[in-house]
């Protein structure tokens, strides 16, 4: 579950795997589940079935791919940022933290480093 | 341009923005340009066409939502480390850094922040 | 280019590789271009930038996804029929008609059927 | 269930709603079914989980999206025929046939028939 932290960002220490940034978002994003569809976005999409926001993954993830072929790094950053922000939405709504998935993203580069070492090794 | 910081994680300072974790990975990334092919995952993705690492992107998406469907935490966690792993292969391929995605996110919760208060004093 | 076919359409011969159905909603999004966005869906989206049209159909292609997932026929089917209409829409964007994708489809499987054959004979 | 129809093209009537490329490799995609995956492309992906199918849609409508974004026609003829045979897989493994999609295409081609004319009507 997305941990009910404070509003002050002093008021939680930054692990070395933790984006004070993402972490912030699920916080926003899990502040909106309950509350009326018309106050936000969030608010709008999670009062939709789980389906609104996968569909939107789909749709961000396309986006990523249109902003890529075209080669305008603006919108590369644009499209990916609607990515990573619904990324987080799906997350929130299957009670599951930005912090579990930098922690796989860690654990598997741990992971490669030692596999590095050991084929290097190997030759 | 990824920077070409140090291997040791204590020679970089965490800006508020920053996630070390994706830092470091856009890192091993980057390094693995002009490696030969077989020396990784990532050096035959990087020596492919760009379009290689955007239809994984494409590819990943579809899995977390399948996973999402499925409603299994550990592979939802899973598929979304792939799907940002093949996001930070992007970003790279195009010169980017995961900092430029977490500013975006950083800029539009700072935006969507006043808005809130904004509709706040409207109402 | 979509060719400009009569609206009657026993005006127009079956080939074996045709589908009337696709040939006749390729006709009609056709002429959809250069109509008022206002006039119909397709005219709006037409009228759009062709990335529209692309967006619409990975969002497609995620939906069927999720009804193939809830494993319910009917929304298969409905997803389904959005996704081949939208790449419709992609193919009118490009002078492509839905034939020169069934051709191709019939070019592979008689290749295909061939391989098969040969591959008999050479166990 | 995708029906049992002979292989002998002349043996089934084409409706106006079928199309008989896309009926055709329908039979061949469902015959695949319980082969030896070693057989063919479609016997493995058949053996798989249905996610291996699904996976291949959402990945070959990423293709199309860049195969559209290159603007070569040939590639996205191609391309297309990849989606299509990957939905014809996906509506085997569900017992649905090519012609309920042509059917749904074709009663919404009716209804936005009259659709259009009553909006004619209407100005």
């Amino acid at each position: 579950m997305v941990p009910n932290l404070s509003n002050d960002p002093a008021a939680y220490p930054v692990a070395p795997t933790e984006s004070p940034v993402l972490t912030r978002l699920a916080q926003v994003i899990s502040s909106r589940r309950g509350q009326s569809p018309e106050s936000s976005y969030v608010a709008k999409l999670l009062a939709k079935a789980p389906d609104a926001a996968l569909k939107k993954l789909g749709e961000e993830a396309t986006e990523v791919v249109m902003a890529a072929k075209d080669g305008t790094p603006d919108r590369i950053v644009s499209e990916m940022a609607d990515l990573w922000f619904h990324s987080l939405v799906v997350l929130v709504q299957h009670g599951l933290h930005p912090n579990d998935v930098l922690l796989e993203l860690a654990r598997r580069e741990g992971i490669s480093g030692l596999d590095e070492k050991a084929s290097r090794i190997e030759k």
